[in-house]
């Protein structure tokens, strides 16, 4: 998503350019490119898949929605398979139209895993469930903390569910240490995303992610917390930036690893 | 806030004319029409000033930056008395520039207030500590959360340092509730504030507040915790909002107050 101006084809060949081994990956363009074509080309290239994003939207309330967005889930697990990675980033949606009880919409996701997590543990998939920022409570994920992600997964085996950590969305959280060291113990933290906080925000707020190193978020801080968690699965860098989709992809994509090397290593 | 088209001769007139006894004003306009002339104002028509905002922003390091900071937050204590209020509301400030280190900040507000209660105490004024909503984390209050507040003001006394519960800012937290009671059974709800969460946020997010009833924040759940908290004090609807501040105040008042009949009692 960092450099989604990249056909996948372009990434692959970039990816290789520049010595970067392992690539998340989002649900559209690969559906696009064809779910087989995508694995051949990664698997031709060497290319390993850390993560598929994103299932979930695990929030209806109307029975025909519900079983839709199940079903959904279910070819999303079918596809991160394919594609041979191991784990697939769920956002659980926001709150139903009209609707006011954030408490009732978690417990729906709750339900929902119920479902999904014996399907995806017998593909060989694991859930990440990811919590985002508050300000996106209403409209789009109503797992806000760490430590509600953790309540979540934690109903289930480790294999099944864990959880995904990103910088941008919990860097405010005076507990996502003791949240990450738990996760840690419990083998359920599935990746880890870094994105930098910037201001302004823009209006959305969907799209303002900061490159490593322009924002708030000190990258090093946190690579100790996971490596003090044990993790040492990827990291991957997602941004969700108009400034950076609209640059050369290739050169957001050599930035994007050097400012990695200079700000979280 | 909400209607600050209006002056503060006609502020009062329409709350006279709605049958609003209560009202919380802000610092600027207060200064600009003069302190004792506005407490004169206010007192002359019966009116009570339930809270002033604001103080704070007390994380600068620079000593200077930091002399200038704490000095200007006693002269809002006194303003607060001039005005015949018990409470005055702070948002502590954001990250200095260039800082990545939010546990730091967090602890200069803890020193500020340090200096700052007894003299606040001595006066008659409550310092209420509010929590704003995550999103503002970096560049205006690194105190996030209701619990976070409570950590802060828990070092002081009750009459010198309590919190301010501002639904919009914590709506999204599931430990809130438990904050309220917290908070409740420490005496230390200083005030209780009103504002709902709509979507789209507006470019900068700091004026994207919406009308009692427009959004996703169930009042009379939030009243309920309140109550059950021992919560006795007032009630105040503080929006930030770019469309109302463009219609008619008086309008607007009469709206608001309409609006939190209908969704708040």
């Amino acid at each position: 998503m960092t450099v989604k101006q990249l056909s996948l084809p372009e990434l692959v060949a970039a990816c290789a350019e520049f010595g970067i081994g392992k690539v998340g990956l989002w649900r559209a363009p690969v559906r696009a490119y064809g779910v087989p074509e995508a694995a051949a080309l990664v698997r031709s290239a060497g290319l390993e898949v850390t993560t598929l994003c994103r299932g979930g939207f695990l929030t209806a309330v109307e029975p025909g929605e519900r079983a839709a967005a199940l079903a959904d889930n279910r070819r999303a697990v079918d596809e991160a398979a394919a594609l041979g990675t191991d784990t697939l980033v769920l956002v659980s949606g926001g709150l139903p139209a009209g609707s006011r009880d954030l408490a009732g919409a978690r417990e729906r996701v709750a339900d929902a895993l119920a479902e999904l997590a014996p399907y995806a543990g017998s593909h060989g998939v694991r859930l990440a469930i990811e919590p985002l920022h508050p300000m996106f409570a209403a409209d789009r994920c109503v797992v806000s903390t760490l430590a509600q992600a953790l309540d979540l997964a934690e109903r289930f085996p480790a294999h099944q569910v864990g959880v995904a950590v990103d910088t941008y969305h919990i860097w405010w959280d005076d507990r996502a240490p003791a949240g990450i060291a738990r996760a840690g113990a419990g083998d359920r933290i599935h990746t880890f995303q870094l994105a930098d906080w910037t201001t302004p925000l823009p209006a959305g707020v969907l799209n303002g992610r900061g490159q490593i190193g322009d924002g708030a978020i000190d990258m090093r801080v946190w690579r100790g917390w996971m490596e003090r968690a044990g993790y040492t699965g990827p990291i991957e860098v997602e941004l969700f930036n108009e400034e950076l989709w609209a640059r050369d992809g290739r050169e957001v994509l050599k930035e994007t690893a050097a400012r990695y090397l200079e700000h979280a290593v």
